[in-house]
């Protein structure tokens, strides 16, 4: 059956992302059309706009359309993954980066979000920074657990306290989203000296916002974010944060899936690759008197 | 033959665009996607890695995989356009957005280029700006020639001359050569005290540059960019820009193409929409003391 599809396979792959303007899946999507490119295929681009139904819909439509293979990070809201399982009952090799349900025994593409975490953490903690707040994301999204676990860690490692009336935030992962964030902070009578936000979209709307409310950075309060993404260098002092193999990640994805269709090995054995990251010490976490 | 393709069309619309990074683009595909899922299709993206090889390339595939339509902003090198024809005469309709071929008769999604850059440098001599350099994009691409005149025409109608040393670049469109324009207006003994880039990426680049340089931005030298980037608003002081609407860019494009398919009409004529933009004026071109 498997084997029947395969012959009659496109040289299409399909990638499902949250979100397309986001430029952390964009430069994936860009990876991994470079690959898919010179391996001969095209590929198709669906978002689900972060919503379930909507990762549903295009998951179906990709698999009526013959994909060779799928890519794919799922939604905030994906907790049941029967689609998913779907695709793989139906022969198509599956690929999860970033955002990945970690028991779906699919080709797997992520960083150690855990240790990386831990280590700007330390970060924070080795400039002086006391009272460090987390900037949550979605909770039940692996990743998110995994960083909020490494902060954690750090902090317990070091002897400094968890104070849980400073893990907050809407839960979301954009702009937006760490302004809000920003604004439950401001109204705190004894508020974080620090802050690591979730990713850079959020660290730097919370940056934006501060900066809007007369705070300076990082004298009144440090920010560290996640991800490296182009907006993160360009503020003033830029972001500390953790820089994402975006460009990596999307040519690993393909090279999996291309691996997977290519083998011919019926127990073929998905692999799960785990991309380094780079901790960047920036000046919205590096006190001037400390230097 | 067109009729009988029309029956047996898939439900997927073609996109090629030059980056899929490049947050414009990345937005306009975002916008396209929006539509295109409503009206029950998905969409292919590609992109051209701004050559006309790999356009002509993506092309053809998109075309042998039956796209019921396709959407595209050609590469910085297209300057043949018999790949575009040949999608033509099969019947499948195609819609240009921003980097648009005027003599081809197709559905075309654009901004007033012209109108635009007048507007910007017009806020420019306002300012009290004399010396305007023009941080040029590639020549031969008729968003960047109409732009270029918008310029030339602000400068005549004020009495403001130009200056040709001024006009220069690399004629690429990231930031990288926003730093080499940088560099190139660094080197002059008597330098603009203003400029106008090409695009956002451009200015940003530039405005990197220059403040890494020593320059006060905009009391040294004012910059003004096109597009209405995110990273436009993060910069310190934050760029004078135009902004274009690539969202509702991307969705016209889309409703476009659904308007041809669904056009029981055997002489439908293609439109062309004018997207409005709107100038905004910000602290890279704005003097202090002038307020």
């Amino acid at each position: 059956m498997a084997q029947s599809l395969k012959k009659q396979r496109s040289n299409t792959i399909g990638v499902i992302v949250p979100e397309i303007r986001h430029h952390f899946f964009a430069t994936v999507i860009s990876g991994i059309e470079n690959v898919a490119y010179d391996a001969g295929f095209i590929i198709i681009v669906c978002q689900s706009d972060e919503t379930l139904q909507r990762e549903i819909t295009n998951t179906r439509a990709l698999a009526a359309n013959r994909v060779a293979g799928l890519i794919m990070a799922i939604s905030l809201e994906t907790t049941t993954f029967e689609h998913m399982k779907a695709v793989m009952k139906q022969g198509i090799p599956l690929v999860q980066f970033d955002r990945v349900v970690p028991e779906l025994n699919t080709g797997k593409v992520i960083i150690d979000d855990f240790r990386a975490a831990y280590k700007i953490t330390s970060h924070l903690i080795d400039c002086g920074y006391k009272r460090i707040g987390f900037l949550a994301g979605r909770e039940g999204i692996a990743l998110n657990q995994l960083r909020f676990n490494g902060y954690m860690q750090a902090l317990k490692n070091y002897g400094i306290p968890y104070y849980p009336e400073l893990h907050t935030g809407t839960g979301g992962c954009r702009e937006e989203d760490g302004r809000i964030g920003a604004d439950m902070y401001l109204a705190m009578g004894n508020p974080p000296d620090a802050i690591l936000a979730i990713n850079d979209p959020v660290a730097v709307g919370a940056f934006c916002r501060f900066r809007e409310a007369g705070l300076r950075i990082p004298d009144d309060i440090a920010l560290a974010g996640f991800s490296g993404s182009p907006e993160s260098a360009l503020i003033d002092p830029p972001l500390t944060t953790i820089n994402q193999p975006a460009f990596e990640m999307g040519r690993t994805a393909a090279a999996l899936i291309l691996k997977q269709l290519n083998s011919i090995d019926e127990n073929f054995i998905p692999e799960t690759v785990t991309l380094k990251t780079e901790l960047l010490m920036r000046g919205s976490s590096l006190r001037r008197e400390q230097d």
